[in-house]
């Protein structure tokens, strides 16, 4: 049988009290941490923009955007939702394929849910399915498809909002081979567009393609049958090497949300060692920006190929400045969104800091490493070693780190009490009788009449 | 300067009087062969399917589709006019990069004329530009990315939509760098999908991203600066070779709408020498079915290789069998859209020449020429030689043959008063003061209450 069609197949079969326990939570782990980033960035311009550009397209106002008062048609928001889940590249990655494989797939489903009914066990069923079908076609073409110039999220997005759709629309296996091929002849993203817009695009597009493909496969439009591994299909055509096995071996076996990993920090990942001791020294010794006379770090020489920006006023420059990163640390103890707005990096205490802050190249160091030496204004010294940095699969957050992280994006779109309810909820989605209600949840509460 | 922010340069600045006369004949030559295509494709199935999936998505009915009664958002309407104007394979092809390019653009264009007042000058010289740029963007990237398997006409279209909305809508040049930007992160459609709806939904989609495209960028929606050129851009990641001088060489003094070509028999192009010379037969010698005792054929051997079935049942069989090809010419004196229809097939006659056509493969044919031999039963032998198929650029079809196409097709949609209105009033489009009207005249006139 062809790939697409044992995938096909296992989707519409699968089981879900058959899927192990730690996956179903990894599965709730990458919902609360998708619908934080969601959050963060629903009133990100480029949301904005894409509502004002495309509002006289909308189809009946049925579904609602996550974290936004706009109520438009289900094909629109989930474009919308991945837009906003991905515009400050705070999402989830698998370094397997280095795709964000929650955001297409999520994106579709919460869109969907917000207008059909859809059980919790079922919605989180259908996010496994999807991001299992999306990382196994990024499996099997990554590192070729990538390396060339394929943002493999958006690629490989198409396929996981396909397939989860397609599960929730109940297709059969033929419906469900065309969605597949619908998908594959719709998958695209260039990284060219890394820092614009076009980026965040991507899973947004791919989620709403994705959809698409599985509303049309439903009515019996047709596609090819050999969408994957078709001598002119997805992996032929857009990587140079493939290994087509990688998309069906032990499928129900093994899978991929157990090699699921979430940024601790809205940055370049080769500061993350760097900004993780430096909140290690603040939270073991309670230093103050005043105590501190000076900072050295030492890191992998990469660090200071991407990322060695000093003197710095806007916040996206903090993103790449690992001076920053350690003065965020020290200094708040964090570093989440707020820490790279431009009001932060111009902060002075973080300023002073970053302005004290001295960084050593070092080839004894790997990049998930960083060691952190605080000289302290009475004399004394504070190191610190990261051995692997937090957030990696060797070190996961915790589920509490990803509270931490959840709050810290969706008060920008919520107001307290609201964050406490919905990140409650998230939590609870594998048990919810309807997700209607969790989306609606996610609405800001007041709206303001006036625009 | 970059090869895009030439071509955006090009396509804000253009002046319609500056386009020689030839070509904006030529762009009405292409229309009215893309408009006859609309019109016989308007009814068939995938677009039917299309516009069932997709209902519960469409946007305010402000568009029309051409040749359907529906209203829908044009979005949408642009990629139902999409479906069916490639749907029968019938559409223009430029030899020179493979891709069928009116219908990206002129489906993307209709659709947003049917909403927005533009004149008969305007909506020309917008189609010329988007036709212009689509071709330059495919002549560089072929033939290595049509190889490899992408469908072309749906990866070029999408710029040729973007770059034709984006002039209507009068994007400064940095908006039309970015609709090039989110066209080319967009460009999609893989040649697995031939022998299925999902062919024909490429340059459907492709009009409708590239639409979206200029309107996203129209707000402010930032992409990549060099989609095309970049080191991960369009060229690079789609083509192992290309050559990106082909976009910008000669802009404005050569056009690729004289290297244009209108297929005169829907059906493999391989067949068109035999059915050419058949109906040159038939029209010289006026020769009845009853007369025919035995047809022979002399054909390139590749003709054999795609076109060899002789026993058949059904309309699509026809398109891949030579033999089908010549008895129609030689019967009906025609090979159009009503000649491989399931009954034309097994009309008795048709079926009767049919089976006493012979074909031999002949080194020293080239696969634009054919041979073909009439006995009749009075012991007569009509003989004649085609040397240049009808249809390709040796040898265009005239005016009036565009006319006896579209007419062909138009009565799958329309009542024969109406398409000679339509026909009429699309050789006159350059002169038309509102297309609006033009494409409300398209739409069947009498219309069922009753589905």
């Amino acid at each position: 049988m062809s790939e697409t069609r044992t995938l096909a197949t296992w989707l519409v079969e699968s089981q879900l009290d058959s899927i192990p326990e730690d996956v179903r939570h990894e599965a709730l782990r990458a919902l609360v941490n998708y619908v934080g980033c969601a959050l963060g960035g629903a009133r990100d311009e480029a949301v904005d923009i894409a509502l004002r550009a495309l509002a006289p397209f909308f189809g009946p106002s049925t579904a609602r955007i996550l974290g936004r008062p706009e109520r438009i048609d289900p094909l629109h928001a989930s474009l919308m939702n991945g837009i906003s889940s991905h515009v400050y590249d705070y999402d989830d990655t698998t370094p397997k394929n280095y795709s964000h494989p929650s955001s297409p797939v999520a994106s579709a489903l919460f869109a969907y849910a917000s207008v059909n009914r859809v059980s919790g066990p079922d919605f989180v069923h259908a996010f496994i399915l999807g991001f299992e079908a999306e990382s196994r076609v990024a499996n099997a073409v990554y590192p070729a498809h990538y390396d060339v110039g394929w943002h493999i999220t958006g690629t490989s997005g198409v396929f996981g909002a396909a397939a989860a759709i397609g599960r929730l629309l109940r297709l059969p296996v033929q419906q469900m081979v065309w969605a597949i091929g619908l998908a594959a002849t719709q998958a695209a993203g260039l990284r060219e567009m890394f820092g614009s817009m076009g980026k965040a695009f991507h899973p947004g597009r791919s989620a709403q393609n994705g959809y698409a493909a599985a509303l049309l496969a439903k009515e019996g439009f047709t596609a090819g049958e050999r969408g994957i591994e078709g001598p002119r299909g997805f992996a032929a055509v857009t990587a140079k090497a493939y290994d087509l096995s990688k998309v069906t071996a032990r499928l129900g076996t093994d899978w991929d949300l157990r090699a699921n990993t979430y940024k601790p920090f809205p940055c370049g990942i080769v500061n993350h060692p760097t900004i993780d001791g430096a909140i290690r020294i603040h939270d073991e010794y309670g230093v103050t920006p005043e105590q501190i006379a000076a900072v050295r770090l030492r890191v992998a020489p990469l660090v200071l190929d991407l990322c060695n920006q000093q003197r710095i006023t806007k916040g996206l420059q903090g993103k790449f400045s690992v001076y920053h990163g350690a003065a965020v640390g020290l200094v708040r103890g964090k570093a989440g969104l707020q820490e790279y707005t431009d009001a932060a990096v111009n902060e002075p205490a973080i300023r002073r800091v970053r302005e004290r802050t001295t960084a050593t190249g070092d080839t004894s160091i790997t990049e998930d490493q960083a060691r952190i030496e605080v000289e302290l204004t009475d004399g004394r010294t504070l190191t610190t070693f990261v051995e692997a940095s937090l957030g990696n699969l060797a070190r996961p957050l915790s589920d509490r780190q990803l509270d931490a992280k959840f709050r810290d994006q969706a008060v920008l779109a919520l107001p307290a009490p609201q964050v406490d309810e919905v990140l409650s909820s998230c939590w609870h989605l594998d048990s919810t009788a309807d997700v209607r209600e969790f989306v609606a949840g996610t609405v800001p509460a007041t709206v303001s009449a006036v625009r």
